[in-house]
């Protein structure tokens, strides 16, 4: 029996019941994280702990435990014995059970906060010879950079990618390439580096901005900038990232080749430095 | 005690409790209904049925008890006392619980289907002198056709209205007025009256379908087309429609008066027309 957390206390995840009045429920009015543990230490879980909070902030939740999540996270791991074992923490808090109306509730609802840690297999099969990945139209709303649970258009995006036999569907906004339906996605073209900026189009990913600070490292030239569906064609390499995925070299979009078909040599110089950063937080 | 449904059972409302792994929860992957009561029917139970049925369909949610709302809904209005009350019956099914996958559950989960019903008093003063609204950017996602409880940007618009002591929030989306947060919104120009076409950039009202019914019963000229931003100040009269509000006369847009201030005589006539049909449906 798992134990989870709800609402201040750790309980065994089965206990755990949620009001179907919950906003998290009615509206999906709410935010979460999910952070990776890598045998020994979070990965940056600064980073994700900030972006909690702003997530919060943007939606006006006034959630008060927000700097207990670092001891929670860790108190998850070593409740359930996960210490040395690849792991995440899912986080998600929402802005509570009240009568349903559209407006916020008033006075304000105790928000809901529920927490579980969960062992898992790294995907290096991805790794080493890269994903075959879907476009689509985008969407999705147009506050992509709040990390709210109003996933809907994400699943079933990505559904469509799986029904396909692909790893992640990769999103087109007004014929430019924003980011996957989970995760981020960068490009090599030329020899510089592109990605997404930082917008309301994207969320703004915890493995994108390391995998950023990374290149700039390696001295790669980086342009934060938009990559048009129709200029897919001239870029050399791609890959995606995010906390369970890390780097991912995606070899095939839309059914077009990226490339020679394999994972190129800056995909790999960023995804070997990265993996010498995390294999460095084991304990 | 309210008594509510829940999976095929009548329970007080305060015994049902949903999975903190509810992918209505943690993904907002669910559709609803709200149908209403008119003291001694509902309106319109069939098309609600209906889209009910398609928003489960475009969802691929295969809940097989779909038929058996209208009975759902009547039981809960009996064995709440409601039968000569204003009142509404809330219905929500979602996709289940299941380990968070961005994908479906495979194999498939128990859909979650949750109803309950409540009385309410309907706003006859916004009926009479009409309401200011506010204009916003639409935010939403591009499947505003599916009635899903993906319902964050519609929450934190009208949160925006009201704060602002305004009773809808419109959107606009690429220059044209869509609909409203939680309606749909017509307008009278030179005596004929607008709304946006269906698409998937509206949800389907059964309200503004009925009043699209109503209108061409009365031999208004209908034209079931959008109206950008920039005409609004050439619309004689505004109003808008849902299950709760009916049909509300908008005196003001954005700050901008609608013809006089007042409702118009061609809202009048059909709120008229509305309220005669279901004033018959009373027992």
């Amino acid at each position: 029996m798992e134990t989870a957390y709800f609402n201040g206390k750790f309980l065994p995840q089965e206990e755990i019941s949620i009001s179907p009045d919950d906003r998290g429920f009615i509206f999906s009015d709410g935010i979460y994280e999910v952070v990776r543990w890598y045998e020994g230490s979070f990965y940056d879980m600064e980073s994700h702990l900030i972006r909690l909070k702003r997530s919060l902030r943007e939606l006006r939740i006034n959630w008060a435990d927000a700097d207990m999540i670092p001891s929670i996270a860790n108190d998850l791991i070593k409740r359930n014995g996960l210490e040395k074992q690849p792991a995440m923490v899912y986080i998600q808090i929402t802005r509570g059970a009240a009568r349903r109306t559209h407006h916020f509730p008033s006075p304000e609802a105790a928000p809901t906060a529920y927490a579980y840690p969960f062992s898992f297999t790294p995907d290096r099969e991805s790794q080493e010879t890269g994903i075959k990945v879907m476009l689509k139209e985008d969407i999705r709303w147009s506050r992509c950079d709040i990390k709210s649970v109003s996933l809907l258009a994400n699943t079933i995006s990505f559904q469509e990618a799986k029904e396909n036999g692909l790893k992640e569907c990769i999103f087109v906004r007004n014929g430019f390439i924003t980011e996957g339906s989970h995760s981020n996605i960068f490009f090599v073209s030329d020899g510089s580096l592109y990605t997404h900026p930082e917008s309301n189009y994207i969320l703004s990913g915890i493995t994108r901005k390391n995998i950023l600070r990374i290149a700039h490292e390696c001295r790669i030239n980086i342009k934060e900038e938009a990559i048009p569906e129709n200029r897919l064609r001239f870029t050399q390499e791609a890959f995606i990232t995010n906390t369970s995925a890390e780097v991912a070299p995606v070899t095939e979009i839309g059914g077009n080749m990226i490339g020679d078909g394999v994972p190129g040599p800056i995909t790999r110089q960023i995804l070997e430095k990265f993996r010498d950063e995390t294999g460095a937080l084991k304990g």
